[in-house]
């Protein structure tokens, strides 16, 4: 497999043509946004911490029956994943309130939600990726009320696993966001990054935060806190 | 049937009691606010406007069989209704991008939808009335499923017979605004006002709006806005 030309640079990893039609190379960036890019930063590290911490992950995702994007982990700082046709929602689902669901519905960050929120944010950075409906999803035609739908099963689905294996490594799954694509058949991928750039992750015990919030809100070192992640997904550390 | 004490005063109305206890006594007000209280105004003439336009279109919803509040006008600036438990939901239901629709999705004003779009808004000035979905009010206990499902099917049912008034009238209904209540037997009512001030009407021939964005947008006098949709309303003048 031979990387190609840049396809598309985002805010976090940039993507590579191959030559194999339906797979790209996906390059991790040490580059740390936030705030819809007004907080920028290199941080050292992040690239490689994401870049296997996704790569964990998403077999995670396979074993389970996921249907995903991911093909394998090629370098510290670069996969190889299918080629989808995005469709430019972000997917959050929410477990504790923190966050945007907090100040929307003026609720104390921390506690757990009766019943597990799933909620649609338009991708698109010069909104400033605003929530939206279904109703916003249709008129768009960003997805069918069917695929929808099975996105959303997907999302709690894998709400369910995550859940489970963070908490085996005594974290907290506070809340993430997923990204869907459509392959050459048209069917439904997870696809980009399962990572502590896109999940809030807190300690069990001490509700330490080990995600970009530590970025967000200048809470210390972000590649100790990533590295931590790392470790208890390995299960190298015994902290139970 | 005796106005009694005030039991609330929201930024339009007064609400006082009566000596029915299922019946109220609503007062419009002069008072004329947008932006969530930030801009402010009297406008002299805009309580008896709304009083008469809501009573109007009240009683063609009775007519309609939508089951609402409205028992009946009481002075130029009263009416009576059914006491109600306002469900704390702003349902908008949108015919034409405008407003913060434009806005969210980056849209040009005036371009119909291929799609009629229903929105919910948490009612809390506190929290400056913010966009909600279903997973939301769930997790609020605003509403229960099905009692969603019937406020949506009614606000789409309310959006086709008033679509079809005011296209009588020469008028386009672009978006508007319900609220709902459940009477003491648990059933929902439509409740709360319709009128220029919480719907978006604009001439069908020259886009003018006779609604609050002359207000908002100071385009120049309320009350002669709202004059002509309720002249139109009473078919008293020949407008097409
Ligand atoms: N399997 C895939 N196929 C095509 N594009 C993908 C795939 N996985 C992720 N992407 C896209 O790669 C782009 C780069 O990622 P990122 O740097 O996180 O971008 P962004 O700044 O848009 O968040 C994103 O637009 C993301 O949606
Ligand atoms: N049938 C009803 N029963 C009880 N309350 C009602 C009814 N209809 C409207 N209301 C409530 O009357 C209050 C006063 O109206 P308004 O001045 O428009 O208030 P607000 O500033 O909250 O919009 C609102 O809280 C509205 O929800
Ligand atoms: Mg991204
Ligand atoms: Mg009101």
């Amino acid at each position: 497999m031979k990387k190609g030309n840049l396809l598309y640079e985002g805010k976090a990893k940039r993507i590579y043509e191959t030559d194999e039609p339906n797979v790209i190379w996906i390059e991790y960036k040490d580059d740390t946004t936030a705030f819809n890019g007004e907080k920028k930063e290199v941080i050292k590290g992040k690239s490689r911490l994401n870049n296997e911490i996704s790569s964990l992950l998403f077999a995670k995702m396979q074993e389970a029956g996921i249907q995903n994007h991911f093909i394998q982990k090629r370098s510290e700082t670069e996969q190889l994943v299918k080629k989808t046709d995005i469709i430019p929602l972000e997917v959050v689902v929410r477990n504790i309130a923190a966050g945007s669901l907090a100040k929307r519905l003026g609720m104390e960050e921390g506690i757990p939600l009766k019943k597990t929120i799933v909620e649609y944010y338009y991708k698109n950075d010069d909104l400033g990726d605003p929530l939206i409906n279904q109703d916003h999803i249709e008129l768009l035609e960003l997805a069918r009320p069917e695929q929808l739908e099975e996105i959303r099963e997907t999302a709690l689905k894998v709400n369910g696993i995550l859940t489970g294996h963070f908490d085996q490594c005594s974290v907290r799954l506070v809340d993430f966001k997923l990204e869907f694509g459509l392959d050459e058949h048209g069917a439904i991928l997870l696809a980009d990054e399962i990572s502590p750039d896109t999940c809030r992750l807190w300690d069990k015990e001490t509700n330490q935060k080990f995600d970009k919030d530590v970025f967000r809100r200048n809470l210390g070192s972000l590649t100790e806190a990533y590295e931590e992640i790392l470790r208890r997904l390995k299960g190298e550390t015994n902290h139970v």
